[in-house]
C-alpha cells in the first residue's frame, strides 16, 4: 500500500510519473539520454547496468522491469541473472564487468568507488565518457528505486506486466507513453 | 584529483555540469522546479532537506554548498548545523523533524522509511504532496552525492566560494547561470 494516494493501476515508477507530472518529464528525458542516446555502450549495456544498481539496492520493481528490458535487448535471459548474482563470473566482457563494479560501488556509495575500479575500467579500454555514464546512470538509479520504495509503492498484480513495460521500454524509451499503450495506465 | 578529466577550476558538481551539458539541463530544470517551484515547504525548509541527504551520504560539495544555501535563506547559521548534528533537538517544527527523518531514511534506502515515519509525518500535518516532495528531494540528492563523490570531483580551493555559490543558488536558482557569473566559471 503506497505511501500516498496513487493510481492504484499503475504499479512501481509509472503511478509516480503520473502523479508528479512535471516532475516526471525533465526525469523521462534524462533517461531517455543516457539509456537511449548515442553512445558507445550498447543499450543492453545501459540496462545492466541499470539492474545491476536497482539490484544492489533491493528495488523489485526497477530489477524486474530493467531485467526484462536487458533480456529483450539482447535476446536472451542468461546474461542479466548472471550480472545480478556474481559480476566477475557473468558473461560479459572485462569492460563490462569493471563498469558493472564502478555502477555497484556507486549504488553504496559514491566514495566507496576506487582509485583501482577506476585504473581497471580504464585498462580494459573504458574512455572517460564511459565511465562518466556508467557513474550517472548509476546514480539515475539511486534516484529512481529510493522514489520508487520510499513512498512503498505497489508491485503490478500480473507478473506478465513486466514484459510489457519492457517492449515499451525496448522500441519506444523513456520520454513518454506512445500512442496505442493505453493498456498500460490502465 | 578527478576520476576524469574536468576542467580544473569548476569543483564539484560544477565541473560535471559543464562536462555533461545534456545530462545536465534536464537535472537542473527537475532540481529548480523542486527547490524553487511552488510548493507549502519553504526554500529553507528544501535546502535542509538537501542538506541533510548529503550531510547523510557524506558528500562534503553538496553539504557545504547546500547549508549555505540554507543558512542564508534563513538568515542564520544554526539550523542547518543542529540538523546536520541531530534531527529531534534542533530548532525545526514537529513536521519538519518528520519529513528530515523521512529524506535520512530515504538517503540510507527507499525500504527503509517506515510506515511509522509516514504516520508522524501524516500526523504533523504534512500532506501528501510535502511527503512525496520529500522522498523525491532527497532521491535528487543521492543521485547528485553520487555522480560528485563517484567520480572523485575536487573541492574549491577557497572555503568563500560556498558563499558565492549560495548567492547564485538563491537569487538565481538551479537553471542555468546567469550573465555576470563568469567568475564561478573561472
Amino acid at each position: 500500500m503506497p505511501y500516498i494516494t496513487l493510481e492504484s493501476h499503475l504499479p512501481g515508477i509509472t503511478g509516480l510519473l503520473e502523479y508528479a507530472k512535471e516532475a516526471a518529464q525533465p526525469i523521462r528525458n534524462l533517461t531517455q539520454f543516457l539509456l537511449r542516446g548515442p553512445s558507445t555502450l550498447s543499450e543492453a549495456d545501459r540496462e545492466l547496468i541499470a539492474t545491476v544498481v536497482s539490484h544492489n539496492n533491493q528495488c523489485t520493481f526497477c530489477t524486474t522491469a530493467h531485467t526484462a528490458a536487458a533480456d529483450l535487448l539482447a535476446g536472451e535471459a542468461e546474461t542479466a541473472q548472471k550480472v545480478k548474482e556474481n559480476i566477475e563470473t557473468a558473461p560479459v566482457t572485462e569492460k563490462m564487468k569493471a563498469l558493472l563494479t564502478i555502477a555497484k560501488l556507486t549504488a553504496q556509495n559514491g566514495r566507496n568507488v576506487t582509485t583501482e575500479a577506476i585504473d581497471r575500467a580504464k585498462a580494459a579500454g573504458a574512455t572517460d565518457i564511459e565511465i562518466h555514464d556508467t557513474v550517472l546512470i548509476a546514480a539515475l538509479f539511486c534516484y529512481y528505486n529510493r522514489y520508487v520504495d520510499g513512498l512503498a509503492t505497489a508491485l503490478p498484480a500480473d507478473a506478465g506486466y513486466y514484459n510489457v513495460l519492457a517492449e515499451r521500454l525496448v522500441n519506444h524509451g523513456y520520454t513518454r507513453l506512445p500512442q496505442g499503450y493505453d493498456h498500460l495506465k490502465k
